[in-house]
């Protein structure tokens, strides 16, 4: 029920989801009359889904304090049925904050780790990348990265399909020295792990659509608004492009020449084909599709949802982190936090 | 003598500043033998500019620490004539760390503000934008991100020609209770300082692009991946644009029915419309000129400086910098820097 083409976006989703993956069983939480009526209506949907009325619903704007109170949201619903084992996973399009303080409390963090982190994947010149924390954790210690590197490792392996991701952790520059304490422990503990061999080292903002790197590693304030800078970036260009093509007629007509190779760069650039970020780090499958998205944008988040769970992908990841030391030992290692006042930091 | 085209680059840029302000006095400091040579083949140059020799140069890949110890680079000389009065600022292409560490060292920080930081102008849906700390602090407190949010404030006014520049602090959402104590306790800060009225709030990274303020504040660690992380997309934008035009015939005729349009887009874009990075919060004018850029971009690197110089930027910061609370105040209350394991960080 949540987001901002709700449930129309999500139904239309899962009528493509039942195409892609006709064996796939949903199980639909929302407004029982609403959902049936839309379901009429989407034969493909309603042979893969079987709906569970919820009364509420979390509205987009409310705190996570207040939809952990409230009960019978359809959110907490489709939570509580990953938690009892009813269902792999949930997607959902709805209040991000909401799913992460649900996600956390109800399906609960797996043993191994210290903090689930949010992730998802974007484009490169040399394919898509995976980027995290984007905003789970706005403070991090070096152990906190060392646990995202290898959640982020497993994710790579599971949804991009490649077999041995690189990995680097973001920084104010390349070199060793650059940062402050918290990212320089983060690559010292990563260079002894399980993970060394595919430890590019530090990368910087540029390297990120570059694609320098398979796995971006950051705190999750700053990997925010890497995301939100990036794409505005985009925005901006597409916008500014719009103008282009518009501000005469023969830009008018070099635009309806250009157009078959504009739309593939339109195709490749699209959000809606990086629909999906995911929780990870919690006993199920958590996964947050764009609240403004429509029906091929949820069934893109629904397939990286499916890929998870086909993929073993907890299972991967806990298997990486029993190789880390005991979580107390890094953690103390972290206690000095303040950078140096020259730090350095290389403007090219 | 700095940059990957020294020092051709800054005497090609010296004969665009030449004409633009036929009344600057340039103190152009290097090689003599190379730039006596140089400037013999550049009239206008020649009359603005008299040359001290430098027997060093100051590596691009020199530490800070090292550039410290070298009392003969170009650099330090240039330098050394801010700290002396004898020139009113320095522009240089050359090793960023080495002229932040420089800059701090012999220029000297105002004895108002505890930490300088490096600004830029970069391009946006509504105009220019002002982005700081771009590096200078990997980790600050919230009085820092004040004392940036003043020397932004002036900057805007001085280079941008802003009568009431707005202002926004960077974050991970721009409700009030986003973020970590960190940012929360400077806007809390700036909501009681002289800076209020201009003060907008919270921002979010796809605001710096959209123009929503005509300041962002953040840390150096933020700011620098900021700062990239849209250089980078802007780069993957224009690299798959030129695929786009060169993919068939007709893309190629397209392109060149909407060039006129394109090449706007492009000078809009030009990264050398934007050079010049500023250390700010110094006793002087310290700019940093991109290490890649051309004579055009120098001369840009060359008009902020001249326009920090003419309009007094850093008599305006000091008197609004004497309106904020003692320093020690403000710091004390920075103390508690742990934000909450939920932090609701809002992805749409």
């Amino acid at each position: 029920m949540g987001g901002d083409n709700a449930p129309e976006a999500v139904l239309d989703g899962l009528e493509k989801v039942a195409e892609r993956h006709p064996k796939a069983r949903i199980l639909l939480v929302g407004d029982e009359v609403r959902l049936g009526a839309l379901l009429s209506r989407r034969p493909g949907a309603a042979r893969i889904c079987s709906l569970r009325h919820a009364p509420d619903a979390v509205p987009g704007d409310m705190k996570p304090t207040a939809a952990l109170r409230m009960r019978q949201s359809s959110m907490r619903i489709a939570i509580d049925a990953v938690a009892a084992g009813e269902a792999a996973g949930v997607v959902s399009a709805g209040n991000t904050g909401a799913l992460m303080a649900l996600g956390k409390i109800v399906v609960k963090t797996l043993p191994e780790i210290d903090r689930p982190a949010l992730a998802a994947i974007g484009p490169s010149a040399r394919g898509d990348v995976v980027l995290l924390d984007l905003g789970a954790n706005v403070t991090c210690d070096p152990r906190n990265l060392v646990e995202f590197a290898v959640m982020g490792d497993a994710f790579a392996r599971v949804v991009l399909g490649l077999p041995e991701p690189s990995i680097g952790l973001l920084n104010v520059g390349s070199e060793e020295l650059k940062g402050d304490d918290r990212v320089r422990q983060a690559a010292e503990m990563l260079r002894d792990s399980v993970l060394a061999a595919n430890f590019h080292g530090f990368v910087e903002g540029h390297d990120i659509t570059a694609g320098t790197v398979d796995v971006v590693v950051t705190d999750g304030f700053t990997g925010n608004i890497a995301l939100k800078t990036g794409e505005g970036a985009f925005k901006l260009m597409g916008g500014l492009l719009k103008q282009v093509f518009t501000s005469s007629l023969l830009a008018k007509l070099g635009y309806l020449l250009a157009k078959p190779a504009l739309e593939r760069l339109r195709d490749f650039m699209d959000p809606r084909r990086y629909n999906g970020a995911v929780l990870i780090g919690l006993n199920g499958v958590v996964v947050k599709s764009h609240g403004g998205t429509d029906g091929v944008g949820f069934a893109h988040a629904v397939d990286v949802a499916m890929d998870m769970v086909k993929h073993r992908f907890n299972q991967r990841i806990r298997e990486k982190l029993a190789t880390l030391p005991p979580k107390g030992q890094a953690l103390e290692a972290s206690a000095g936090e303040a950078g140096p006042a020259i730090s350095g930091a290389d403007l090219g």
